[in-house]
């Protein structure tokens, strides 16, 4: 293998594929970076078996040349020196040359390094995946999604299924959804699809994570194809397989009340601050839990009390309030994480009682639902 | 206690004397922040016993108000706690008030926090510090002599004076030198000051960062004035506090070499570049050690092998070199941390054998000193 290559290209495109690369890794190649020389460019992957990420730099484009190939092949490399290396070479064009016995010369103007490399055939394969249906996705849109509804998995591994989110497609419609059993998140968008297929499956919360670092906003659309244990997202020169977890989600269309009994609209801005204040105290305690009361129709309160330290009273003018009279605790954090994942200036705020769980929502906008349990304290 | 304040003021001296307040203290009072309230003003005082600053907030600067006292007195509040409701809080003007039983009620618009004060007879005087020699420096050069030394203090408690920087003033010149008795930093400047007195004391390197982070720029000028177990630096509305450390510090002026074998003469970026990526590879290795070698009068190589990982040479011109070839062995990150607070563009490295320690200056300047001891590799 020997070919030359912009760096700039290859450092994004290690930066990328690094987001796969676990040093905790039972299987040690997979500590590396396989790098594949063909005709037409050359691909890196990396992978810690659950997530493996292909990225592929074309030889030219739009006729500029990116990589000029003087013998295709393939190596595996340490990705920890790899990537550190290709960041800090010293000029424009690297070239990356693999001599006898897997020994790889990488050389950038007067800088020459000689790394030890693995052989490719032992490198494990991606999963091959059958690219029946395919929907595809705005790429803002899919990182909006996913930032609107992982925060909420749960992190704990008592209910490994719930480290997931919940992605429901049926015919154009796809719903995510997230939760720890003490708050959810809901978000519902229309996909392009040509099949008329349903889909119930489970994506681990950290594949999702990683997937929105490396998405840039270039990339129009995505397109996703679902699989019985992958999901492969097909940005361009990129591919981002994960698995899928394995098990039921639990049936969370009954835990969302479809009546309320206050509703309060308030300015998104204000309440969060009101409330960010309000749990610098709670926070101490290990609970982080803040009080909400209706003190008439056009203030509400946010208080919170910390016997050793002291307590803190907030005034916050509602712009609406409906429906019978409150006093409700919470988590401040939930409600915080909630509250920014919401783009609306204004959101409304629906109770069912003190030991009901409630709904945030942004005013005039279904696509999007918080809800969060209350904590008793009475 | 009683008085109001614009919260900008109030929110950048919390943030200075913060520097000086740790939650690991013996002393329970100490993790709060003393306020007294006068007639001229309100002052601010944290302390760590090691460390500790005074921040003063005069009542109008410019014929603006920046305090309204409406009542004089003092409080200690909890610092983690107050630092961190000032700065969330909703308006430009903050009220602080003390109650019965020293409840102590900060008020922002519509956010009230009510805190458990303490009494602030109960907190630890500062040392009283007699003014009879002062001397002054200006801002910039003061931080610019701390950067160039204190990264070479020792973090070791085993010798505790080599955790500091020996200042030697005579006459109106300071000499700060910081050696951890494997690398050593010097830096040399003229101050100004009316007396003749000469002192040699050791200043915690640790103080001196902290002092480092608090002067802005728009301080002119620092006084100083050393006593037997303290140093007190005095800005505009600042005092900080520092003790001194005790026993004496060793005498260096014979580690440094007079004479040299080997001058090499290279661009300082360069240079740093090809330690830095040769580093990459020695990081691994415990001792991060990478070998220089001359090649010719124009050229000198930077090279490191970690026999499981690879190898790398690095070639760089060398502007100028005079004597004898030499190859030598070090701590490249020393070499870098050494290399970062020289400001020329171009630097010389005397050498007197692979085995001795060799000074690195910038070119033309005599100024400031980086000594570093070699490291046998055959």
């Amino acid at each position: 293998m020997r070919f030359t290559i912009q760096r700039d290209r290859l450092v994004q495109s290690v930066q990328d594929v690094m987001k796969a690369v676990t040093s905790r890794t039972t299987i040690p190649i997979l500590t590396g970076i396989k790098i594949v020389a063909s005709d037409e460019g050359v691909a890196l992957t990396g992978s810690d078996s659950d997530i493996s990420i292909e990225s592929f730099i074309p030889k030219t484009e739009e006729d500029e040349v990116i990589v000029n190939i003087e013998q295709p092949g393939s190596i595996v490399l340490q990705a920890k020196f790899f990537s550190e290396i290709v960041k800090k070479l010293p000029t424009d064009q690297v070239e990356i040359h693999v001599e006898n016995h897997l020994q790889t010369v990488i050389t950038s103007g007067k800088s020459q390094f000689n790394l030890n490399g693995i052989d490719a055939d032992e490198y494990p394969h991606l999963p091959q995946i059958e690219e029946d249906n395919v929907f595809s996705i705005p790429t803002d849109l899919l990182k909006a999604m996913v930032r609107q509804t992982v925060f909420a998995v749960s992190t704990s591994e008592t209910r490994p299924i719930l480290t997931g989110v919940n992605w429901q497609i049926e015919g154009s419609a796809l719903t995510c959804i997230a939760t720890d059993s003490h708050r959810l998140a809901l978000r519902k968008a229309t996909i392009e699809t040509a099949s008329e297929a349903s889909y119930n499956v489970v994506i681990p919360g950290k594949s999702l994570s990683e997937l929105s670092k490396i998405l840039d906003d270039h990339n129009d659309t995505i397109q996703i194809v679902i699989t019985e244990n992958q999901v492969l997202f097909k940005a361009k020169n990129l591919l981002f397989f994960s698995r899928l977890l394995e098990g039921n989600y639990p049936d969370t269309s009954r835990l969302i009340p479809n009546e309320s009994k206050t509703d309060v609209v308030v300015t998104t801005k204000a309440f969060l601050q009101a409330i960010d204040r309000a749990s610098l105290l709670a926070r101490e305690g290990k609970n982080n839990v803040v009080k909400l009361s209706t003190v008439d129709d056009q203030v509400i309160e946010i208080s919170s009390n910390s016997p050793e330290i002291g307590k803190v009273i907030e005034e916050l003018p509602s712009i609406s309030k409906e429906g019978e009279d409150l006093k409700i605790s919470f988590s401040a954090k939930f409600m915080m994480d909630a509250l920014k994942t919401l783009e609306g200036t204004e959101i409304k705020i629906s109770f069912t009682g003190a030991m009901r769980p409630f709904i945030i929502t942004p005013l005039n906008d279904d696509s999007i639902l918080q809800l969060i349990l209350p904590v008793r304290t009475y």
